[in-house]
């Protein structure tokens, strides 16, 4: 009887503080997420339409200690939206909150709601003749809230930096209910600890982002891009020095393709144009964003003539048009379907210092092999030492060949990508997917000071339990 | 006897657990900052020469609940390096920790100590043929974890940000001696909360920065310096925009110069040689770097006559060798020396959003003459909207005649500030100087939180007490 009377209770309240319109109903996409491993089985879904709505109802989960799970686009690949046990949580949707407040052209900067769609932001980004970088493949669906709670990376990274590095201002909802105003858009503010930095990247568990301020960039001028063959990885490390010598910031995304990539393309996705006849063993997808009074085939060229000049080229192929330039790019983004579809026995979202790359490729075959016979696609956004790793089965055989290796596979990789000083989640965050690897991985110090932090922000639990954290 | 025996103690233990090499003499330089407004009275100064000897030192003033000071060059302008009452505190140099472990040229990263200095570290970085790009007036002094621990920004923040977005990685001392190694070179890690951001920029007050993996840059190729006349700082932000659109990133900074600072300039330091006869009523030093196959002075140019073509610009003068363009920042860089000769009556380091600059020095100059007959220079990193807006005696009057309005000329300029959505230390941190501002202007749910932060994670409160938040 009184649980019965205490969830009466919890609903009535919600029912005060926020209008009816906010009350959704539970539909299946709020229970479930892109690679199906979570299920959440139960809980309200309540979309406000105000920052205040926001804090109203945490203010009820505080005090009722129900859990809150903010869910944004739904798109995120470590089940940090998804509650699959525990007390039914309120399931905080910004679908409703999707303003774009105000851009400010000669500022550089713009306020948008934590619902915003990426692909809006970019629109109202380009409609003011700026840009706003921030680019991924579920571009057209993330919202802004989540892919900053979840430092989202993607393609622009090398050159703008992470979702973290877009953001001056945030504004967001602590987990006793108290709204943090801290929207401003200045570009020096030394006045504190970085709160921002640390609800960035903190996957809901420290609160709840209802808005931002966001960096924009002057649109490149002239933009180009380009195919060249390399003999090696480490050819590729040297071409992108020698492409930062000659071009400073103006290298906007390089991006490593192996041969494995080419061959799942033409596998399963014939309809994709490949830039070469015969297949080489490691292709490098570069692409330049430049100012004004630069010819980008000239850039490209005279990189190219340079590169195989210093013998790390041997071939290649300059975009001569902008749809030959989405073609290119169609190759490099199309990989992660093909890889769907031949279905990976396992794939790791990692990374390791730059210099490392090499290496890590080498090490990381010898070691697969040794567990047993795999094809291995590794691909990804090389610029930024971080690479899309993943394993699959040899013709003939199946992911569901290989349960039993899959969880040996994913140590396998891990382990070395530590032992090498990189990171067991470069871009998609921890999640409920990589809890324990954070705990079997990460800096024990950083352990305490992040369960103390937890405890310090949210006492009573109730934001996102059971993501980054184990419960306690 | 008790107090003494405790004393005597903490001293004994100390000398366990570092070498005699370690124990400074306490000279005065330890007790002084530049502005004269702190003075330590008494502390013990010892200087580590490892992390490890830095964790056996905190753990000790743990354990005796002893108060840390971290020291790096002793160049922060808010008192945050001095603690002028309390118990007599452990003065934690970091001037034997100065080694630059390791540059990679490659991967634009290089690993060094918290007492490299600036300088050290630009210099091992243009070695390697790379930019370390903070540059500031005290580089030859300032040490790289107090730059970090106050977030310092300095003249090429608009290019490329303030010091926490030249960091990869930190390690560091937590408050209760447990070491955080955090020292990756990734730039992209999503495995938990963003502990680096939260360090930097706390200035000393949740740990100790031992080293940091920071982010190199390529160099520019081609430099190029000019003053532009602007009729306003309207047209000011208007050239900036323009130069945005036409040259990307490759503005580097973007100064904006008054009449006053000018005749300041003239009345203290004849030496220094002006670009303009008469001088003008405002004038921007835009600085250039840009990639291969750009000429600065076609550039210039270029903009030269598009900005005079729209109305924003009438004057204009390009450096027309390396000697001119040092000449042209002398005289950017002198104004703060003779703004010292002035000796002004209050000085503030703000920023207020770009597009609010005109507004706030229009509305700045109406708030102080009414309070008084003051001379008001206001210049700055207009680009990073972080305005040195500093407010002087007329002739013939000095600074100690207005004491009386000197709290009240610093409340009109940040109540400004404040209303117009400004920060009131954009650059300087802190310190034990702005406690009560931050007290006053800070958003009450970010200091809630801070508050919150410095419990968990410093429980005896031994950090820097009495910096940036008020000793509870």
């Amino acid at each position: 009887m009184t649980a019965l009377r205490s969830v009466t209770s919890v609903d009535t309240r919600l029912r005060e503080v926020v209008p009816d319109a906010a009350f959704r109903d539970l539909e299946p996409r709020y229970l479930e997420e892109p690679r199906g491993r979570y299920a959440g089985r139960d809980g309200r879904v309540i979309a406000p339409a105000s920052t205040e709505e926001v804090a109203a109802i945490i203010n009820v989960a505080a005090d009722a200690h129900i859990p809150v799970v903010p869910y944004g686009g739904g798109t995120g690949l470590v089940g940090g939206q998804i509650a699959p046990d525990g007390i039914a949580p309120i399931i905080l949707s910004l679908e409703r909150m999707t303003q774009i407040r105000e851009v400010f052209p000669l500022e550089n900067a713009m306020v948008v709601e934590a619902g915003a769609i990426l692909a809006d932001v970019q629109a109202a980004a380009a409609e003011a003749g700026r840009l706003f970088p921030l680019s991924l493949a579920s571009e057209g669906s993330a919202r802004i809230g989540g892919l900053l709670s979840t430092n989202a990376g993607g393609i622009n990274t090398l050159r703008y930096g992470n979702a973290r590095d877009q953001v001056l201002g945030l504004e967001a909802v602590l987990p006793d209910g108290t709204i943090w105003n801290g929207l401003t858009r200045l570009r020096k503010n030394n006045t504190g600890y970085d709160l921002r930095h640390l609800l960035i990247g903190a996957e809901g568990t420290l609160g709840v982002i209802t808005a931002a301020a966001l960096r924009l960039q002057p649109r490149p001028v002239e933009e180009g891009t380009a195919f060249f063959v390399v003999p090696s990885p480490e050819a590729a490390l040297d071409l992108l020095a020698l492409a930062g010598e000659r071009l400073g910031g103006g290298v906007q995304a390089f991006e490593l393709i192996g041969r494995m990539g080419l061959a799942f393309l033409r596998e399963t996705m014939p309809e994709v144009r490949l830039p070469f006849e015969e297949a080489p063993d490691w292709v490098v997808l570069i692409d330049l964003g430049l100012p004004a009074g630069q010819s980008q085939e000239a850039v490209l060229e005279g990189l190219f003539e340079a590169a195989v000049a210093a013998g790390i080229v041997s071939d290649g192929v300059i975009a001569q048009s902008e749809a030959q330039r989405a073609e290119f790019w169609a190759v490099r983004e199309s990989i992660p379907e093909a890889n769907r579809r031949i279905g990976s026995v396992s794939s790791h979202d990692i990374s390791v210092p730059l210099g490392a790359i090499p290496d890590f490729i080498r090490r990381g075959d010898e070691a697969i092999a040794r567990i047993g016979e795999f094809r291995i696609n590794c691909f990804g956004h090389v610029g930024d030492g971080n690479l899309h790793y993943n394993v699959f089965p040899v013709p003939g055989r199946s992911r569901a060949d290989h349960e039993a290796e899959r969880a040996l596979v994913k140590r396998a990789v891990h382990d070395l990508v530590d032992e090498m000083g990189g990171s067991v989640s470069a871009e998609h965050g921890i999640g409920r997917l990589k809890v324990e690897d954070l705990e079997r991985y990460g800096d024990p110090g950083k352990l305490m000071a992040m369960r103390a932090i937890k405890a310090a922000l949210d006492p009573a639990g109730i934001m996102n339990p059971g993501a980054v954290l184990r419960e306690v």
